[in-house]
C-alpha cells in the first residue's frame, strides 16, 4: 500500500528531532504526512489581466453586487458548495474526548470523504471549546462563510441542543453526522431486511443498545418511519418511564418508544424482538441472540468488534450487519453524508428534514434493487450509484418539504 | 478573456429565476460564477483499504498519537499549512462595511493567491460579528485548526487590538496584512528608490497621507528600518502631540513620528519633503507634489484613483509608485503575504516578528538587483524568484529572532 500512496506534501520521512519516524512503523502514518488535504483554485491566476478579474479591482464588482443582493453570494462564492465539518474533539470515533487538534485527521478524512463521494467541498474546523453556548455561538458567527454545517463527534447530550439551536438560528442546514447519518444508513439496512423476509416495518419490534447521539437518532427516525416498536437500552437497561434516573433526553426517548413497556436489562428486551441494533460498544450473549425472534435482523455496528461476532450472529439471524469494512453489510455513514448534502446544497435548502432523511435512506436502500440477500441489504460505499440516488432524491424531497431555496 | 477560463463548476450562466444572468455583461462576474476555489484530497480513496487507512480504524491511531504528543498536528494534518482568512468585512478593499457575505469574494481571492504565490492552502472565514471581544474570541476558538491567521480587511483602529490580543494569546502567526502586507512592501520600494538615488532611508523625511490600519503600520515599519523622519496626516491635518483630538493609536503615532514638528495640512508638511506615501484614497494638489524636495519619491497607492496621477507626478518625482496593475512600480501586497506565511509555517514560527517583515522588505527589494530603474524599484508580482526569496528569508529571520520551532 504505503508505495501507492501519493502526497504531494511529504517529505523524506525524517523527523526534525531525530527520532525513529512513525511513518516507519505505521502505513496510515505515512499516509497522513502532511495531511489529506489542500485547497486549489478553479480559476487561473496566469498574468495581471487574471488577477485583475479575479482580484482587485474586477472582484470589487461581484462584492458590490452581493452587498446589494445577498442571495447572489451563493452564485458568486464557494459558499453553496462548502461545508464546515465543526467539531469539539470530545467524542472521536472510539477514543472519547481526545480534544480538538488530535481530532484533525478525522476532520479531514471526513471532508475528503464529502468531496470523493458527494463532490462537496468541506473544511475542518475543530473547536477550542466545549461549552454549548460558546459553540452555538462560534458557529453562528461562522456561518456567512459555509453553506452547511457538519457536526462531527460532539459527545451526547451536548450534541443534541448544540444541532437544535444551530438549525433554530442558521438558515443552512445544520446536521450532526453521528446521528442522523448513522440513523438513515441503518433505516435504509433494514428496509431492505425487511423486504427480503417480506415483512414490513410497521411488523418489526426493535432493540437498540446504546443511548449515546446515534442511539437516540436512529430511536427517532424508525419511529418516524413507522417501525411496529422499538426500546432503546442504556447501560443501565431499558429506557422506560418508570425509571427515574433519565436525563432530559432518555425522559423524552421514553415518551416514544418502548410501547410495549419492557423493564429490565437489555436481555430481557431482546426475548422475542426482530431487531437488534448496536450502538454502543458493549457485547451482547449468545443466549440473548438465541432468544430473538426467528428472522431476526442483528446490525451490530460496534467498531471495531460488534456487540455480537457475525459468525455468532448467523447462528440464529437471517441478516447480519456490522459497522466494518471486512464483513458483507457495512454499515457506514459515507452511504449517506455525502449525498445528503449535496442533494440539500443543490437547492440550497435551508435545513435537512425528516422527510429529506427519510428520502435518502429508501434511495441508499433502492440502489440494492433485485440483487438483495442475506449478505447485501446495502449497497458498498463505493457503489458509484449511491451518491447520486442519495443527491436527487434528498433535493426532491427538500423541494417537496417546501425547504428548498430554488 | 472569458472564454479562456475554466471552472468545473460553472453551469449554463442561466439564472433559475429567469432574470438575464450578472455574467452576461461583466467577465468579473462569468469568472466568479461557483466561486473561485476548491478543496482536494491529496490521498487516494479508491477502495476499501485505501478508506481504512485515511479514515477508520487507521486514522485512530494518527489520532492517538497527536494527543499523546500535540506537536506531531503539524506533520499529520494539514494545520501546519493551512491559513485562516478571517474578516469582518467592515473594511473591504475601497467598498468600506459591505458585511461578511459580501466580502467573500475578497477572501477567496486572497486565499487563492495564498496557494498561487506561497503554496500555502487559505480558508475564507468571513465572521457575523464585529465586536472587538466577539472577533478576538472566536479566532481563539477556531486556531487549533490553523497555522497561522491573516486578517483581512477589519477597521481600524478595532485592527490593531484584534492582532495585538490575537497575538497574545495564539502560538501562531497573527498578521493583518493591509497593515504589514502593505509596509513590507512599501518599505522594499522605498530602499530600492533610496539606492537608486544614492541615497540612504536615514536620509529621508517622508509624509504619509492616511492614518487607517495601512498608514499607522507603514510610519511604524519606516521607524524601524532607520527613515530619517515620517509625518502621518489624516483627514484633519498631520498627527502632532498638540492635536487635541487623538485616538489612542494616533497619539501613540505622534510619539514616534514627527519629529520635524510639523503641524497643518499635509499640504504643509509636504514642502521639502522626499518621500510621498499615499493610502487614504484622498487627492493630492500638484502645488503640494511641486513643493517636495527635489528627486522626491511618490508613492500614490490608493485604488482605482491614485491620491496623484503617475503622469502629474512625473513632472516633479524622481520615483513614482502606485496601487494599480496598468503603471509601472506597483505597490501589491501579494508580494509579500504569500512568502511570509510560507516561510513562517515552514519554521512552525510561533509569531511573525518585526524583524521577519525586514527581512521580507529586503528579500523583496534584492530581487530587482542590477535592474533597478526609475520604473522599476519593485518586482512583478509575477516575477517567480519574489515568493522563493521572501519564504527563505523570513524563515532565517524567524530563527533568528528565536520564533521558530524547527
Amino acid at each position: 500500500m504505503a508505495a501507492e500512496i501519493v502526497n504531494p506534501r511529504s517529505d523524506s520521512g525524517t523527523d526534525q528531532d531525530g527520532a525513529e519516524p512513525l511513518d516507519s512503523f505505521d502505513p496510515a502514518f505515512a499516509l497522513h504526512r502532511g495531511g489529506k488535504m489542500a485547497v486549489q483554485a478553479t480559476v487561473p491566476i496566469r498574468d495581471k489581466d487574471d488577477l485583475s478579474l479575479a482580484y482587485t479591482p474586477g472582484v470589487a464588482r461581484v462584492c458590490t453586487a452581493i452587498a446589494e443582493q445577498p442571495e447572489l453570494v451563493n452564485d458568486y462564492t464557494w459558499k453553496s458548495s462548502v461545508v464546515a465539518v465543526v467539531t469539539d474533539g470530545t467524542a472521536v470515533l472510539g477514543l472519547g474526548d481526545i480534544g480538538p487538534q488530535a481530532s484533525l485527521p478525522v476532520m479531514e478524512g471526513k471532508a475528503i470523504l464529502f468531496k470523493q463521494f458527494g463532490g462537496v467541498d468541506a473544511v475542518p474546523i475543530a473547536l477550542d471549546c466545549t461549552d454549548v453556548d460558546d459553540i452555538v455561538e462560534t458557529v453562528v458567527r461562522l456561518a456567512p462563510s459555509f453553506g452547511g454545517v457538519n457536526l462531527e463527534d460532539i459527545s451526547a447530550p451536548r450534541c443534541f441542543e448544540i444541532e437544535r439551536r444551530l438549525q433554530e438560528r442558521l438558515d443552512i442546514p445544520v446536521f450532526h453526522d453521528d446521528q442522523h447519518g448513522t440513523a438513515v444508513v441503518t433505516l435504509a439496512a433494514l428496509r431492505n431486511a425487511a423486504r427480503l423476509s417480506g415483512r414490513e416495518i410497521g411488523q418489526l419490534r426493535a432493540v437498540i443498545s446504546g443511548a449515546g447521539a446515534a442511539g437516540v437518532a436512529i430511536a427517532k427516525m424508525l419511529v418516524e418511519a413507522g417501525i411496529g416498536d422499538v426500546a432503546v437500552a442504556d447501560r443501565k437497561g431499558v429506557v422506560s418511564a418508570d425509571r427515574q434516573d433519565l436525563t432530559p433526553v432518555k425522559r423524552e426517548l421514553a415518551g416514544f418508544t418502548n410501547k410495549a413497556g419492557v423493564t429490565g436489562s437489555l436481555e430481557d428486551a431482546l426475548a422475542g424482538a426482530d431487531v437488534f441494533i448496536g450502538v454502543s460498544g458493549g457485547t451482547v450473549a449468545e443466549s440473548a441472540v438465541a432468544s430473538m425472534a426467528k428472522g431476526a435482523f442483528v446490525f451490530a455496528m460496534a467498531n471495531p468488534n460488534p456487540e455480537v461476532h457475525p459468525e455468532v450472529a448467523h447462528r440464529y439471524a437471517a441478516v447480519v450487519a456490522t459497522g466494518r469494512s471486512d464483513f458483507p453489510n457495512q454499515i457506514n455513514n459515507v452511504l449517506a453524508f455525502p449525498g445528503i448534502f449535496a442533494g440539500a446544497l443543490q437547492v440550497r435548502a435551508t435545513r435537512i428534514t425528516e422527510g429529506m432523511k427519510i428520502a435518502a435512506a429508501e434511495a441508499l436502500a433502492s440502489v440494492v434493487g433485485d440483487d438483495l440477500a442475506a449478505d447485501y441489504v446495502i449497497p458498498s460505499p463505493f457503489d458509484e450509484r449511491v451518491a447520486p440516488a442519495v443527491t436527487a432524491a434528498v433535493a426532491a424531497a427538500a423541494r417537496a418539504e417546501g425547504v428548498a431555496r430554488r
